[in-house]
């Protein structure tokens, strides 16, 4: 994953969904994990996840956006929290045979209709 | 979003996180919404969506990969409720000023290190 | 549960957790639930609730302690859902074979050890 | 709860939530941590306690009831992760003024109306 090759790091990073899908798909097979990526085994592990999300921000009262003033290895920890729920819902997604790029895409245009924007803008 | 009818389903789709956050932030401003979009706020909200997606599979037993035997009604909610829970994702690593690009990039990183992949793969 | 027989509304109140287990398995022979009160279900069902409880929590921001400025009905929904995570925890715990009075109580210990009191109280 | 020293095995335990709300109101105190028991506080710690059980759940496919096959190890660790969620939401309830034995009543109630038992039972 290092080096040039990889590309992911690159000044134009842009990660996307089905990119996503493929590595952890690769990930899994190349460990034989498959046999545990049961739809209910996934959701249990992302909401593992999201409780060590949320213990990172459970004794800190309201936080600022930017996080000011957090300790730049909290700001680490807390990305790689959100990106261990991030890669459990896209591996959940797809043991459902849930195409997220679609679900996504259409969740976006019913919310547009569900809650207008005020005219004018 | 751009081109003929909406545009969103074409054989290439392929959604990245910077799209989806653009998506996001605009969706907000336009609607006066940042207000409300304090981390907190918004991780109560994932966690929220996180319940409502639990709800979709708490009597049903353990399910098969691809939900094989799902109405399609029910597949159609869960791919919303995956949905919901990637949009308040995306938007709270925003919030945070956290790159998700570059933090998710780093974990599968940091995943394969932990747990190499045994030879001959 | 009105008049005296119910006796749960008496000046004296006095819930146990027992009491509740009885209720619950009482409440699921009646209605021919057992089949369903699985482990993981139950465990899905209050993550489900869990949803619906910070739900009530997510767009206000920090909220004083009492909730000085709730209205009453959302009061009552709030008691509502504690409840429907208690009631779920109590229920996945006798299904677990779990005496959670043994449980809660030897926890309360160890958090006392692990987390002395300071000097002079 | 009485009795010989510490007396809380003995053979006729019967934890109630009010007395699981003494003590934490206690511990509480002795350990100046009132200041950090917001409700928001609490419940994303709540939260966190529901990830640490999910934890334990997530890799094991359906479980038969009363845990048949566990180690003993994996018992205890589970009776204090049940443990630490109820902990918390008690202790969520009192911050926020519900009274949960109430609240826990009044729903038990509302069930059996919305749920009626079939005749005959």
């Amino acid at each position: 994953m290092g080096g040039r090759g990889g590309g992911e790091e690159n000044e134009e990073m842009n990660v996307s969904l089905k990119g996503l899908s493929r590595k952890l798909e690769e990930f899994a097979k190349e460990r034989n994990w498959e046999q545990y990526h049961t739809p209910r085994n996934l959701l249990l592990a992302m909401v593992g996840e999201v409780g060590e999300l949320s213990e990172i921000f459970q004794w800190r009262g309201e936080v600022a956006k930017g996080l000011p003033n957090w300790e730049e290895s909290d700001k680490e920890h807390l990305g790689e929290e959100l990106s261990d729920v991030l890669l459990y819902l896209i591996r959940l997604s797809d043991m459902c045979g849930i195409d997220l790029d679609e679900a996504v895409t259409k969740k976006i245009v019913k919310n547009a209709i569900k809650y207008p924007a005020p005219k004018g803008k």
